[in-house]
């Protein structure tokens, strides 16, 4: 579902970006760009650009669209006293939470009852409210909203709002000022929001690709049908990467992502182990698709190229890399 | 005990370190910078420069030393066919047979049969011969030399050599390239390997701090007694800087560390949780003593300060770091 507050009147546009860049620079992290041989992982492509977008605060490139999100408003003296509240038991309402608490505002997360004590705990550590309703994503969304009607506290999507998206794409910018753009820029896509940023931030100027779990196919589905649908959802990498359907504003840049490409759980975990084993990156499956796409011949790009792979987040439990 | 072959006839000069940074470079890694505010640490210092060592090649600083003087040997055609031998299960016995494979060396190693099984499966899998003999690394140490000298193959120490102490100060030269010079420079002491190269890339520019655990003091015992000194060693980073005496390299170049300071393990086990949680580093406790020292009070730079923490290792079981 789209955020209620935002509609999309116009494509995300490189200004946008670039604003969002600068309202969030105090905050976040100039994340680490590691520069490799493709030999070094025994691929046979020139350069591997890795973003080390999982170093960024609170664990993923979310803080970047909450961020945006929460300082614009802020800046624009439209902030409500009740604060934020957010559906999430994942990175997204980690970020909100982090987010939130930096710049003193009141957080409310709502999530699954089956979100793990451990989750809540964090979100509790970070300063928020959390509250543990209905069995799936679907009921904690509804709950939320209602929540939110009734305190008038903004509302923060996990990804399908264009600050949202405003933000992650300053990943590419910020790619872009350290080493300029790649050939090729390959992107994990749960709801789309990072994708979308990228793809709005590089309009053309490299190649874009999108790469789904198998299991939680949201672009690739909706390029099929042309139109975001609903699908089922699970795998590996359902955590971070399990959107039921494809965001509105990510939507609305299919056109500027040259390719989608699906991936099985057994490749995700492959590349998440050789991560960890040839470059000591923790990283959670949702940031091992790309480098799964290049292993599992996915995608092939030309022995010339510099290719980027996006890692996107690192909220794991190293106990899932233990004795590797 | 000093490198049988090379005597310090001089000491290390800006010079020998730029032709080992020539020398390496086609092997290995452009390690990353990451920048922070020391706020994001909780640090009342201006800026955190983390030298991300851990996601070196092999897994360690160490590869820098052992390419270097491998390389240098075989530019002057002075290799032996016997290869190349080491005594250690440590990170320098990995980088060492890492740096042999790359280069199509033959490789033995000898380790004390206390090694875990692992480490030595990880040896072979390099393609190292392994040889665990005696109780001790010294008992492995004779066992090297005995095989050394039959074999007539090229003798790797792990820390004291100057192609070795040359190989590591690339790392200084490396961020001095990307970013300057800090204001200060924390670094690890096991043997002084690391140390002794980047105070002789730095040489007075900038101010070098040297830590160790307080279970393995090595240069703070040589700083106390005027000369080096064998000490006892244990605790929680024995495996990494559990050498028992100070290097002779690392010692000549002690004039330009501006201190030694010792840690508990307490300390270093705090950084190392610390690194993860906030940072999502998966670092062995060596590389953690650089946050130690600071966020334990033994270093207290001025609040302008930009201080670079070298995070030198990353051989570690996740294990360790579950459900953090």
């Amino acid at each position: 579902m789209a955020g209620m507050d935002s509609p999309l009147a116009e494509p995300l546009s490189r200004a946008d970006i670039e604003a969002a860049a600068r309202r969030i620079r105090p905050h976040v992290r100039h994340t680490p760009l590691l520069r490799l041989p493709g030999a070094a992982l025994g691929l046979p492509v020139a350069e591997l650009w890795l973003k080390l977008e999982h170093l960024q605060r609170s664990g993923s490139f979310k803080a970047r669209g909450m961020f945006n999100r929460m300082l614009q408003r802020q800046q624009a003296g439209a902030l409500p006293a009740a604060g934020v509240v957010v559906a999430s038991g994942g990175n997204a309402g980690i970020a909100v939470a982090d987010a939130a608490a930096a710049l003193g505002l009141a957080c409310e997360v709502f999530v699954p009852a089956s979100v793990p004590a451990a989750k809540r705990a964090r979100l509790q550590a970070l300063g928020a409210r959390v509250f543990a309703q209905g069995d799936s994503y679907a009921d904690a969304l509804l709950a939320s909203r209602a929540r939110q009607q009734a305190s008038g506290a903004l509302w923060m999507h996990a990804y399908d709002q264009v600050d949202v998206v405003a933000g992650a794409g300053t990943l590419a910018l910020e790619m872009e000022a350290d080493a300029g753009l790649p050939d090729r820029v390959l992107v994990s896509v749960g709801g789309g929001g990072l994708v979308g940023g990228i793809a709005a931030w590089c309009a053309g100027r490299c190649r874009v690709e999108a790469l789904e779990p198998a299991l939680a196919p949201t672009l690739h589905a909706a390029r099929a049908a042309g139109r975001p649908v609903d699908v089922a959802v699970g795998g590996i990498a359902a955590d971070a990467l399990g959107a039921r359907r494809i965001g509105d504003v990510a939507w609305s840049l299919n056109g500027l992502i040259a390719a989608s490409h699906l991936l099985s759980d057994e490749a995700i975990r492959q590349a998440q182990v050789l991560l960890w084993r040839e470059l000591r990156l923790a990283v959670e499956p949702a940031a091992a698709l790309p480098l799964a796409a290049l292993c599992s011949g996915a995608v092939r790009p030309a022995a010339d190229e510099r290719v980027a792979l996006v890692i996107c987040g690192a909220n794991l439990d190293p106990a899932s890399l233990a004795g590797l």
